[in-house]
């Protein structure tokens, strides 16, 4: 197994590394008849994709996904999905410097121990751009779940925080932006600090934030597999990720019940929403919103001293072209984990319920 | 499936609700041949059962564990290790007041909506009660994990913050008071309030810190099934978590890179550890530290709206035996997740690694 | 893991040796709001049970199955459903001999060598009592498919054939003799063979054949997962069984094409059935048959050769109460596992099909 | 999930229709550090291919591998494997002839019910094509298990049987003639039959054998998993595969115990191995031998009665190059998926056993 899986019903597995020669995925359990709308689907990858703005890592990569099976005549088949995305603008050489050492926090040093050696070009499959085959897959999953709309969005860059609740937020603005923040005061702050810190060689953390509307009532298990643990999950499996919270998360262990319960409407909805839309790990219908940590991207432009292979300690400056902050790209990527989570726990519904 | 297992070698899988006959479960997938030390079992069933103190809930249950199956002579089998929990002290007519009415901020509504019907008494599945099964089989996969230390302990209660390092804590007297938190200064004070708390009728959330000594190298699988994305499924899995956060956290999403790597000493450890013990997934031997966000508990002993299911707003006391703040009872439960998920990884270690 | 589940939405998972505390197991997935005839799954026990007549191990087992969850007021509620069957007639001593010594053609042998050692009470797992546990979850799943009938009956007994078509048997015959073989004049002969087997101390072999009515189109995945690969699994998962073929099996292989082919109706059924009801690894309506082969049961009441763990051949005869040929119990167990396989087969039809 | 991958550990999904653009999969699960030999690889897939000797069909497909992933210096680094094999010579419009019929004992029917159309192109996923991918995997997973060995050979095609015992037969003749019979003879007479039978524009059935020697004690789980049960699983899994049996079979079911049963040596060898190497699921270090039915291919160059999708009754006649009898193509299939199922064995057995 070794984990390149994810999802029961809906699941999609993903191969590939950095500098290989393609990323790509299947998608199993995708159902039948649905009409692909193949423009949304490349929308999302250039989303994500480098290069995309001044921001971002300069690497220019296509990112064109080609698709291979499961769709006949422009719509799914049932039958599974399988497709590649062509590494077209590999610099390998960038890469020789780190064959023999071990990049701080990164997971070179963990690879080797592991594995016992590593493809050390570009990361291999440490590298963040595995997500790319995440991203096709959430996109598919978004299709199938046409009246819920997800929307991430970048909250925080560095010690910046835009403190708007979302539901003073105009999501129509977050990709009017190159930060993707839909509040463009905010985002132009942002984006000031990120090119000063790309001046600088260095790097920034960064939160990103998501809503997701109009949600049925009943996805989601209750013990093992809650809605909000597979969620969890999901986001902490994108790289650089440190946190989640959803709700009131961290700041509601500070509160009493008698103010954190959420009472109701006669209609079933609540007049607040401290608890997230999730009740006992299954949604109730309000909106889910959730908060993810990404920590700043290890490799900078500045000398610092890593570990080689010998165990001796080596001085290096990070070369390549990469990211001075993750979190305007990973708002696709959080989008698609979202809904790969959400296209599952649909089809599983669908199985159980008093319907039946 | 409906969720109801976790792990994939070393496999637990449970059943029953707050009153029905009995808890119980299944640990497919123990190792043979490991001599089982029951009365480490049944200490952590009696840091987790009710009754304990007098600041958690006055339930009395005696929460003893009979094994079924899978063990002979003292030994485990290899085969799956069946087990019940009776539940003996159940007071049923406590809770027929719930039976037309959903509760604000517990699963009552949902599972109405998703299953057509639920069984009420006493929070059926939903009921933390559950974890029982999971403190079982915990405690056998520590068993399995002899060298590595599972350290869970309360770091704050409501606003009450212990913001002291790990390092600076012993762990040896986290048992030493009911709150479990290893500060006795910090364990008195948030003690009181949990008393002040319940004379309100109130309850109040808090947060529990754990920390995994001892690791071997390697732990963890690089893409989705990331080990910081397990512990987090695997916390936030638990009743009433909101927030799950490893290493730096959501604090490190405001430093630099710069700031923010860990350097290497010679041997391969890190002078610093904002990673939190884990690089690109995998266990790179140093601390795993993180931190779980637990929200009050719904049931306070104050009248509250409710709906029942004819729609209609409802006056509502909560009557029976229950938690004013959930962390102390959690800190073993915290432990039992941990080691769930530490043993599957380790034994899907065995099978990959540079050794075959 | 280590293979004690079945399933993938609709979940068993057993526990349990020959002579432990009890057996059970755990249903997951079975859908909330079936109204349960509890009536009609202990007489699928008691069809099981041994002691029922004279041609079976004399062995009194009432095999009663406890509810401990998942059920509230005779509904499923869509919770686990976890069973306990407790061992109340163990006579361990008849076993003491077995200790120390590998039986002929049993799995004593592969267990020590697997595992380090044996609970060797009565076979412990490798018992045929296990089944007791799939027979609980099928008679379940029988009342997912009500309109779905399975019917197993003994087609051979050693050499003895009742070699009519399924379409020629009367399957209401097939509970009125102890043999479990719808032909009468069959079942006398076959009776009459197993009690001279019986007195000379001997077993023997045999077969039971299936047929499945009123299945509805589209079952079964096209891959690996082909409706007849999961029945073939399932009956090879039980105890004893050498052999599955289905629809025209080993004799179709000496056919032609032009012979073999099924010819359409103008209402997509077929003029002939060559194909067993399945095409492509789907089920096409038309009814579902296929023949199980079981091997005699290895343990006689006749002096044999065994190995003991020092390495020397001993003399041993078999004690206990065993069954002289275990086709006739074995009817039951057969059913219940193609109720298993079809019940998840029909949950996971609902969330690819057209209908989406 | 739909059931396009096979195994737990060492996994294989498959993706890809007969006239699309390409096949393939990925291989999540193999160990690092294996050199492997890619001459070996396409060597396997030469066996399969289509258009090898006159008796097969004569469609030409080089169905060259490419390894897009998990691969580096020629090593595997324990990254999925992910691997295309493009179809280069596809006719479709050999096949719009079927676009609105169902042909006789063939998926199209069964497709246009359960998922509302079909790639109706060549069969699309129905076509034996698929098993491309599973001889790709299969060759990698005989690389982990080096010493175990897998011989699979034709022993029947239609009526013509080879009735020597496995014992007596030279694998090392398997490969001498396009039957793919090592007796010599026996190959002859086939392959005659096979020629007569294209010539009459019809297609004949066959059996493939198998047998693996060199077998590790303590391959298998005991009740579900049991190592036969996924053999058998395996084999059904196959295009056009009726039925399975291993060791005595349904042969077998006529003896008395007292033949039956295998009677130790006092190393743990056994003197007869009518238990085919298995007992109660687990390899005992015996040779592993079964037997697999094929039925005719339902492709037929005469005139038959077929349905199209306004329920008429049409007249059709077979176009495209089908084999008239697919055991000899079927024997690297066989070989490759007994090496699936053994290395995921294989793998699972290094986590749970006494050395623990």
């Amino acid at each position: 197994m070794a984990g390149n899986s994810y999802g029961t019903l809906f699941k999609i597995t993903t191969f590939g590394e950095s500098h290989g020669i393609a990323l790509g995925g299947i998608i199993d359990g995708c159902p039948s008849g649905i009409t692909l709308d193949f423009e949304a689907i490349q929308l999302e990858m250039s989303r994500r994709k480098p290069g995309q703005s001044a921001i971002v890592t300069q690497r220019k990569e296509p990112d064109d996904v080609q698709f291979l099976s499961g769709i006949f005549e422009g719509k799914t088949t049932g039958m599974p999905i399988g497709f590649v995305i062509p590494n077209t603008n590999q610099k390998s050489d960038d890469y020789t410097h780190i064959k023999d050492n071990y990049r701080p926090s990164h997971a070179d040093y963990v690879y080797d121990q592991k594995y016992g050696f590593r493809d050390y070009r570009g990361g291999g499959r440490s590298s963040a751009r595995e997500t790319a085959s995440r991203v096709v897959a959430g996109a598919i999953a978004k299709q199938i779940l046409p009246t819920i709309s997800i929307n991430a969005y970048v909250s925080s860059v560095g010690p910046i925080v835009m403190d708007k609740s979302y539901k003073d937020l105009d999501f129509s603005k977050t990709e009017s932006n190159p930060v993707r923040c839909p509040d463009e005061a905010s985002a132009v702050i942002m984006e000031d600090y990120i090119r000063e810190i790309r001046k600088q060689g260095d790097t920034v953390g960064g939160t990103v934030s998501c809503v997701i509307k109009n949600m049925p009532v009943g996805l989601g298990e209750p013990v093992f597999d809650k809605l909000h643990a597979e969620l969890g999950k999901a986001m902490l499996s994108i790289n650089a990720v440190k946190g989640f919270e959803f709700g009131s998360g961290f700041s509601g262990t500070a509160m009493k019940g008698s103010e954190h319960n959420d009472l109701y409407n006669t209609d079933g909805t609540t007049k607040t929403n401290l608890s997230g839309g999730i009740q006992g790990g299954i949604s109730n219908g309000m909106d889910i919103y959730f908060r993810v940590a990404f920590k700043p991207v290890a490799t900078i432009m500045q000398k610092q001293d890593s570990l080689n292979n010998k165990g001796e300690i080596t001085e290096m400056t990070g070369k390549g072209r990469h990211d001075p902050c993750v979190v305007p790209r990973a708002v696709p990527i959080v989008e698609a984990m979202v809904a790969i989570v959400l296209a599952d726990f649909y089809l599983i519904n669908k199985t159980y319920n008093k319907d039946f």
